[in-house]
């Protein structure tokens, strides 16, 4: 299909804010030699497109949508060139293929897309902004295609290692080929995630356990000598560099060095947040703790084990994630606790089990003042808050002294998804009885609907009266 | 001397603020058997006094400081017992022997320090403030003295590994001796040093190199990849996952992957703030980026260049730390470039020398919302912001929005000083020429005075009439 329609029905916002109208809206063609038009099949809305619907300033009437699913229909010129400068996809891309996208264009070319922050590429825009228009309609032009998209009818061109899938699977295939098979396997409503929520959720646990303040708990060495570079000529502090032989819980390490003991490697970790990220950002945590100690040198995580607090004021929210975690395979629960609490049950909880220290690591997964706030008060001192919500004009909450005085360590930002689908795609085709299918309770996705109920679904969604819910263009 | 005087000179702080006087007090004693009474013979004039001296709210008057040095003369009654599950010193430590204490009280024992975590000793106190006597004063009282303080006397009870030392000393002989050697070599005014602004300062240059968003400079991988944790299972991101042999500029990886081109890792780095514990993190980063490339693996570093903007208002400053990188070995100076800058002439160098994507990691080494709000502006979209500064009762300069939009990673804080100890020391011992002696115009120290001028002193250093000073309490 090389010649388009020329109008379509699109999901529009128009400011100031919760103005959503379904209209037409013309067909963009290619504009630049990099660009692909894609046909939308599934469109998601996501907490973040609820931002640009209550009014952050936006005087520009857009389509809106981050978050797509679809099949190439139309390629830039610059498609099917045997370049190997550029990224594979040019060469290989084909109209007819089935493909997604994260929520922001990356070149995967410059030097910030080759550092793999790919969220932040310089070339790189937010689909459903101003600047782009976005998924939530029947077609869409996706510039730098070949750098954004991901190809899901040919996943033997990503070079996915399946160490954990592959040992999963219940066919020995080769890795290539189990992807395909997986892959094919997968509904489209569970394909749609990688765009934004589970690329992100990974992210947030991947920040936090590499964090290097968490590393003591990891491996059984002290800051700094557990930091991983820079120290490997470094001996253990003073206090702790005798052997204890009187001590029975002191593990002994090289040089007859006393490490550090059990009760010292628990690692405390909060999910503030139990949306459909906070979900999968769950899921990515337990399946990296399940791999603790696997590593090469195996000492990370030997002997580590960790409580991890997952928090959210809304009960049905509660509710579904204690659903799916009672749905997680075992080997994701052997080495610790996962409980579910209100934000005062939390706070209690934590003070309790850590006697009043606090938490080793905080995933911020909402977005507010409020909730960088509770962050805050539930991490330990030279503790971590990895924060992945979208946060807005107001000032950050905190005192430069608290700050000073509690030693936290931040991260904010954006996932960089692009560079997070390799780990992302692993986690979706490990897990996918987790991540659909729709209908079960334990379903990511409430329902799909067309674009006739869009204002309504909105209105909803803001309200807190429905989940995450996906659009059929073609409904 | 088991008999201590009763009265002794004191530098005391009385609020509300800027009302230091030197007055007669009471010599305190033994009031715990982890105690320890040390007779000061230098104690030092830190920056973050002032915090005290302009009155932070503090209500109750007491003896000011927490930087001293001194020898043991009265010891609790848990000394010189031969209990292994306590640290060494309670069975080493002599009345008679030299001694340096961290800035802060840690009992070496607990949860907290076992993880290396010292600074935040739960039973830990500030020396100088309402809750401790502080060091400028000729006798003090140090609570949990066998976690707290480091022996100069008796250095082979200090496991120290001196790699890097012994590498650089003439003498072939081993580790502990040549550790004693050296340190009876050191002046007291350097050895001070120990007590906060050398390990804060290395503190800070060890935070930015091994925090994971600096990792793909260092290991020639794209982030997520280039990770050590959990990420050992993972191809490199889609978009670098082709090998590339037109690009003569690309890195070939393991698997025929495309790893970083060199222009990609260049360490861009900035220190704001060049008083004492600036020019300590500046030696700090240049002793640890000197040795990139000797991890195990042999992949840390190798291959990475640095180039570092230091930055001060105070041209005096930044004349001084010019002269201190002149005496600097040229081993500290091989891998990249070092420049020394006023905040304006930074902000463009920055932004020039990076095509305006900003600095990699910036050392914050100031303590104030201005110094905050400079360092967000130097760094990278998934920079790193280090602040060892002590910051006030303000509000942080930021708005969420501006660290979501630039992923800006940070960690604040006070200096784990006991669990630093052993690199500080190693810095001190290795470039013990720009750490001393008092006069030159490389020193860090200005002068030693007597107590008698404490009030005009205090008054000079709030001025930024005189750099770091010295007491004597004897002279």
């Amino acid at each position: 299909m090389s010649s388009l329609p020329e109008k379509q029905t699109a999901v529009r916002w128009y400011p100031p804010a919760y103005d959503i109208r379904v209209e037409e809206a013309p067909v963009l063609d290619i504009t630049d030699p990099d660009d692909a038009i894609v046909k939308v099949t599934l469109a998601g809305l996501c907490g973040s497109d609820l931002h640009v619907y209550r009014g952050s300033g936006l005087t520009k009437d857009h389509t809106i949508g981050h978050e797509f699913l679809g099949v190439v229909v139309k390629l830039g010129s610059n498609f099917g060139k045997q370049d190997q400068t550029r990224p594979a996809l040019y060469a290989t891309l084909k109209v007819g293929d089935k493909v997604v996208a994260p929520f922001t264009v990356n070149c995967g070319e410059c030097h910030v897309c080759r550092l793999g922050y790919t969220g932040r590429c310089p070339n790189g825009l937010l689909f459903g902004s101003p600047a782009l228009e976005g998924g939530q309609a029947q077609f869409i032009r996706v510039p730098k295609a070949g750098g954004t998209l991901y190809n899901l009818s040919d996943p033997s061109s990503f070079s996915l290692s399946l160490s954990s899938f592959t040992s999963s699977s219940p066919s020995g295939a080769g890795a290539s080929s189990s992807l395909a098979e997986a892959i094919s396997s997968i509904s489209d409503s569970s394909l749609l995630l990688l765009s934004d929520i589970l690329p992100t959720g990974v992210f947030a646990a991947l920040q936090i356990l590499n964090h290097p303040k968490v590393q003591p708990m990891l491996t059984g060495k002290p800051w700094p000598n557990a930091l991983s570079r820079m120290t490997s000529h470094m001996p253990l502090p003073y206090t702790l560099a005798h052997p204890n032989p009187n001590d029975p819980q002191s593990q002994q390490g090289g040089g007859g060095k006393t490490l550090l003991r059990e009760e010292d490697r628990v690692l405390n970790l909060a999910v503030v947040g139990l949306g459909p990220v906070g979900i999968c950002a769950i899921v990515s945590l337990l399946d990296m703790l399940s791999k603790l100690g696997e590593d090469s040198s195996g000492e990370i995580g030997s002997g580590v084990k960790y409580r991890i607090v997952a928090i959210d004021p809304n009960s049905s929210r509660r509710e579904k994630v204690k659903e799916i975690y009672d749905i997680l395979p075992a080997s994701c629960k052997s080495k610790g606790d996962f409980l579910v609490m209100d934000i005062d049950q939390a706070k209690q909880d934590v003070s309790e089990s850590t006697s009043r220290i606090g938490c080793t690591g905080v995933l911020e997964i909402v977005g507010s003042p409020q909730a960088l706030r509770l962050s805050y008060e539930l991490v330990r001192p030279f503790g971590v808050v990895t924060s992945v919500g979208v946060h807005g004009a107001k000032e950050v909450p905190f005192k430069g002294v608290e700050l000073y005085n509690k030693n936290v360590s931040f991260d904010f930002g954006r996932c960089p998804a692009r560079a997070m689908f390799p780990m992302a795609v692993e986690v979706l085709v490990k897990y996918q009885n987790v991540f659909g299918p729709i209908g079960e309770s334990t379903s990511l996705i409430d329902k799909i609907v067309p674009f006739k109920e869009a204002k309504q679904i909105y209105e909803d969604f803001d309200k807190g009266r429905v989940g995450k819910v996906l659009f059929d263009p073609w409904m």
